[in-house]
């Protein structure tokens, strides 16, 4: 395939999910045709793509047809079995990001290696596989401390806190005996997110930091572009560079990171992908994480990432979404929808970006 | 159907072009689904919606198909045949806007009485049924006169300007015989339009002016805001005002408007639809002509329609469209690209809004 991909091209998108739909209506604003390929009947990306294949991530005939389909394909989330890839690559079709960001988003213990291979700092960390490795590097990690899997998807035992010395075998057993890590409590004054971008070409294109407020683990509100100074924006600049680069990434990359307030950005994690903390980037910048994605899967030059206004982006979690008609009111608020069914508690049904003038 | 419409309620759409695409990626923002009905094969609109009905607009069973499926059908166009929406109000699915305004729209001479009547000036005008009706207009229109068929589709044999009193029955040959309307020539200092628009509740909101450049008929560049006294944006939102209300009307409409240069703005026509000259909205407001429609349509709050920027849109007509890699680059340049197959002389492939901060 030669980039730059012109319009009437078409990308596949592995997931159906928000991310993917609002980089299909990214895509058609371009002039590019897009394909899903996602397990779920109705995905909210189903609704706004020229065709979707409903069928599971390895299943050879559906990645064969998106293989057929597309001129390139890229993911809406970093969970994507290296399988998958290597089948479509395989079948002649190129995938960006690329396996490498695959594999090191996968493994927490691959991630911060990798980080620290490439001058960001982390927390300190251990590779644990048994309580006995929990004792040994418990002097060094310090308590508290957080064991997590190394990877996802151990139905809710994913992460447990050690209290004291006593509790190593307890921890490992809440994350059901798995591979897994442990990490030192970050002492950080507020977490901040960059989003980052690097095309074919090897650009690379930096928004400005935000400020992001969890709760229960979700992301409730960014603010954007955060107040930091001009050097705590480069060196977030700094890592990111380093980090896409060393990765020969080709797409939008999300980073989360500790401020510790003195100057020193620790990463929390990278998502090889479009990320919640970008959303408000929409409202704030010409080109939007979105459109930034696909013009680096496509080979497109990246856009401008300069903000004209500054945005507090709210996720609508569960029924808050039953809000909308106030919010379409509020001329302030610009409404994103995610065309999902259930507003069940906690899941993520849209988002309204406040938008201020700067 | 209560309104305003929930997000997961389903907008119907007449028309798979351009309009129909850009309506369709504004409500999935709002987390609307569309289904589009043309009869075009792999059009433009069908790539980014959740099902398109191929099939022509009096196919009794695809109206019946988008009856069912659908809350409230809408139009990208304005010669959407009046059995279509008799068919589709029948079946008990509400059309925006109503019957009364495309009937205006369609018929050049009901469209001038209307406007007469709710005190939008037009040029002089005549309704034509033969040769002799335009020997007998003349000496109250004037040389050179204008004759038009009253309906749109004569093959090219739309219209022919009658410059002295012996070309009336070469005239009216030359558009097929075909009840016409003869108009006067307007002596214009330049070509305006606004975009108005009604909501449910009767709520009316206005763009800014634009001024607007056409080539051999066909729109080459809008500027938005046009570099108008106040007074004049006045008079234009009095005209759309009156239009609007008188036809009960719902949803955005584009007028183009003559400006004489004296105050004066006389109504050169009305299109019942979201309209090209608002393109400049896309990347100059908060709220565009298209979420602006959806909305109205959809019964919800009208938007914002104040400009944080000033928009020179321009057509990319036929191969200009091959310029995409260069429009990519340019960072104040937003490309449009309708997903368009061949790029045809004179076809509408996309369009650019070059931005500058106000």
């Amino acid at each position: 395939m030669a980039f730059p991909l012109p319009p009437g091209s078409t990308i596949g998108i592995l997931g159906g999910g928000q991310l993917g739909r609002m980089l299909a209506l990214a895509a058609a604003r371009l002039g590019l045709d897009v394909v899903v390929l996602t397990p779920d009947e109705g995905s909210p990306a189903s609704r706004v793509v020229k065709r979707t294949l409903v069928a599971a991530y390895d299943d050879q005939p559906a990645l064969a047809a998106l293989a057929e389909a597309c001129d390139v394909v890229t993911y809406e989330f970093e969970n994507v079995p290296a399988a998958t890839v290597q089948v479509l690559n395989a079948l002649g079709v190129e995938t960006a990001p690329g396996k490498l960001a695959l594999a090191v988003a996968q493994d927490r213990v691959a991630e911060k290696t990798f980080l620290n291979e490439a001058g960001a700092p982390t927390v300190a960390f251990a590779p644990v596989d048994g309580a006995a490795d929990i004792d040994a590097a418990l002097p060094r990690i310090g308590l508290p401390a957080l064991l997590k899997t190394r990877r996802e998807g151990y139905d809710g035992k994913g992460q447990a806190w050690i209290r004291d010395a006593a509790g190593a075998r307890a921890a490992f057993e809440a994350v059901g005996g798995a591979p897994s890590i442990l990490e030192a409590r970050a002492d950080f004054k507020r977490e901040l997110s960059i989003i980052a971008a690097r095309g074919r070409d090897g650009q690379t294109a930096f928004y400005p930091l935000s400020e992001n407020v969890h709760e229960g683990g979700v992301l409730r509100t960014t603010f954007a572009p955060a107040a930091v100074e001009p050097a705590l924006q480069s060196e977030a600049e700094r890592i990111a560079g380093e980090v896409l680069t060393r990765l020969d990434y080709v797409g939008v990359m999300g980073i989360e990171l500790f401020d510790l307030g003195t100057g020193v950005l620790l990463v929390n994690e990278i998502a090889p992908r479009v990320h919640n903390t970008g959303h408000w980037t929409q409202d704030g910048c010409e080109v939007d994480q979105f459109e930034q994605h696909i013009r680096a899967v496509a080979g497109w030059p990246l856009g401008d990432t300069t903000p004209a206004v500054s945005v507090e982006m709210t996720n609508l979690l569960g029924e808050e979404i039953l809000g909308w008609a106030d919010l379409a009111r509020d001329p302030e608020a610009r409404l994103h929808v995610y065309g999902k069914g259930e507003p069940r508690p906690g899941r993520k049904m849209g988002h309204v970006n406040r938008v201020k003038r700067l």
